[in-house]
């Protein structure tokens, strides 16, 4: 217990949960209720002197004597995520205490699932995390009415549910849970929770609808009203909306691996599709969709054609509104002087 | 207990349920097994010799005694809704009693319960009910395998359950339930209960199928094939059907606050969409999507242009086909003669 | 039991399983944990010694009976499936047998039933299995937290629900029940088990995403990743993608009754669709629907037009590109001098 408060390079992130495992042993989730993401000491030299880096098994009394030794030590916050860890101890679950000096390449499932919680916990922005190796250590799950199941375990636990009269509701089979069953951060609604997966990241004032999807690390920042698609590594900023079934593509297609992130106060109508970045102020027509190879015509405020473009080009601008001209079936983007000129200046310095 | 059998102006709805409370005293939600419209007298009279305007907590006791007044003075149909009733009782479950003597603005969760069972349980179409204040009036609730649960003490109730080793899935976080958990209508499929929500009308013979969705105050009327999305405030007709994934403006976008309706015999394609109201016998091709601004020129049967228009004053306009010409790009509206006959002859008394 | 091991014309299928009635009787639904194909002699002679064609009623002392026999006489595979049987008389459900001798007409829910496990069990492909009265003998079921309750039974059974003061979830009101609730097949990922109804058929390697619906008598050979919807009656074949809510019609609109298949590696972007058949190495652009009568304007390799043919000219045949001319709007197929060689072969002995 060191008594100099100051951030703790050794502690990148740390949780103390529960896991769940199959019949063979194999970890199969983890759930962490409070996550710390770099705490200061002396709280992180206390979690230093209890835990090795990576995954700990940790005993009910283990558990304790931390819980302890940290609650007097931490800060208010962190004070009530040792308390509420405390209490998972009472119940006779496996318990695991995981610690991440550094943001390394993932190594265990323990440590997957801690950092999918970072990202739903807002306390790491999507694309800022080492995700390395995530799939390999996510097991491929059956999530069930009674819980996770290994999936080769899933066919007797069916027959044993039927042969007992048991409903058995198998809900997805998948390497990603569904994260409201781990956190719901505060201030969203979502309609239908099996469409966003832990590891997505919710801003404040989130409404995600029906027909939404936001994949893990992947991000609404919020405030926003989501009723399109969120592809894993794409953030939307505050005030911009995704129209039902709109699309927002992983990466730029024929373009090499350009994140797609949308700023602020866009709208993607229904229907439509991007397949470039967009900056703030933008707006895609409901039904259209521009990929990074579409061809098209940039109008003034005026209505004068400026020059032809590949969408790329546009990549990350502003105030852009893209249409499909119903008269020409010509795919156009109206937009002003201004950010015509701002936009020609940022792609002569490339 | 009048004799006088007319109908009473003094109740405009009336429903007796069973409510969840938050740990903190909250309701969370209300069913009501068997809500009545318009009771006429005597029904109507003892309602109202039994309780006060707006909600009413109810004694089992309580609840016998009304009953027993009101099985012999309903009639048959009234009679088998408050046997319903009756039985609510017996699990010492909180009881409400709702009498809304006129259709004013919400002023309780329970009054804003019972106003979206009108709507599934086919007793009042959308946009003919008095919504004010109905998101003021829902609190937004975790609805889980455990049901309601009030959003602030989810964490506490999850980690709970995971002390216990128990499952508990979060379906979803929003201020508006599903559909089904309180009534399934006659005569209908629903092929994914998330995507209907309490609120929703659905008529005789309507299947909605995977991709389809229904708001609160939003209607298929049936009998229909509903794929793709009906948003709040929208109507389809009979016969009229909704491809995969096509979606339905909420209002008119730039004409307005037009409620759209579609009516009978359309047909909405697969990844189409609409911004305007349709009349009868209209079709719009698989993926296209028009909007109130969406340039569309109009040809008669023999495939001669008839004039140039915005889609809004096709607006309501029946006998319809929209395609986008593949040869040339152009929004087309195919119709014939009588239709736009009918069609000049309406917008002239605009 | 017979010494002849051949192939027995007597078998078509055949499997036991336990099934759930209405409180009025009738079937809701039946699980095959372990259904057979053809089961060649001495198995067929032994199970055609000891049920009728069509559907048996089991005891657990007749299913024993009828296990010690076949189970000494079949091979690994099929003892192994006879073991998971002889389990199910364990708890006291109601048995059922159902032998069917060849492919008939389905005449009773079980048989329905056992169709549905054969696709989605891998032992028969979409578009093989005699179907006819199907639809007639799935009953519309509500599929609940309880497992299948009659339709009609279900207003009694939420009331009960509530006064007791328990959560009955209704996920939906089908014909079809999820498949994940009887059969996960090997090597898949399902992110939303709630949009593959029994009796879709998924290969080894097959990820369907949230957006993603696989219909009965539908397939994804595997490997696929699918985000968009696999209508009733098509097939996508090995290393083909389909884009979120990307939609495969189920007939030839307009070109008769034509069945959708999609060949190997193509790739339907996210909010396309295809209502043709195609071929190999095909892909279709984002946003861009074909139906069976776009025009479609066909270019060589070196962008040199070739001819303007309606899309379903173009069925089945490979190695093409579809996109939408984003400066004229006109509809283009781009393919090479082969595949269009090839193509006016095909369609010169049509």
């Amino acid at each position: 217990m060191t008594s100099t408060p100051a951030r703790s390079a050794s502690v990148f992130a740390f949780a103390i949960g529960t896991t769940r495992t199959s019949a063979a042993g194999a970890v199969l989730d983890c759930y962490f209720p409070a996550p710390l993401r770099g705490p200061a000491d002396p709280l992180a030299a206390i979690i230093l002197a209890h835990f090795a880096p990576g995954v700990n098994e940790v005993s009910a009394d283990a558990l304790r004597r931390f819980c302890s030794a940290a609650a007097e030590a931490g800060d208010a916050g962190s004070a009530a995520a040792i308390a509420a860890c405390l209490e998972l101890g009472a119940g006779g679950q496996s318990l695991v205490a995981v610690l991440l000096a550094e943001d390394g390449d993932i190594a265990h499932t323990a440590e997957a699932y801690l950092k999918l919680h970072l990202l739903s916990h807002r306390l790491a922005l999507p694309n800022t995390l080492n995700l390395n190796n995530l799939f390999t250590h996510l097991p491929n799950v059956a999530w069930t009415s009674d819980g996770a199941i290994a999936v080769a375990e899933l066919p007797e636990a069916q027959r044993r549910a039927r042969i007992a009269g048991r409903h058995l509701e198998v809900f997805c089979v998948d390497k990603f849970p569904r994260m409201t069953n781990y956190v719901v951060p505060s201030g969203v609604r979502i309609a239908d929770g099996s469409r966003i997966r832990l590891g997505a990241y919710l801003g404040e004032g989130t409404t995600v609808m029906h027909e939404g999807f936001i994949n893990f690390n992947a991000a609404a920042l919020g405030p926003n009203m989501v009723e399109g698609r969120i592809s894993q590594g794409v953030v939307i900023g505050a005030h911009t909306d995704l129209g039902g079934s709109s699309s927002t593509m992983g990466t730029l297609s024929g373009g090499g691996s350009i994140r797609i992130t949308i700023g602020e106060n866009c709208l993607i109508g229904a229907n439509a599709g991007t397949g470039i970045p967009l900056g703030d102020r933008c707006t895609i027509a409901a039904g259209l969709y521009i990929t990074a190879g579409t061809p098209v015509m940039v109008l003034d405020e005026t209505g004068k054609e400026v020059r032809r473009v590949k969408a790329r080009e546009l990549a990350g601008a502003s105030d852009l509104l893209f249409i499909q001209n119903g008269t020409t079936g010509r795919i156009e983007c109206r937009t002003n002087r201004q950010a015509i000129e701002l936009n020609e200046l940022l792609h002569a310095h490339n």
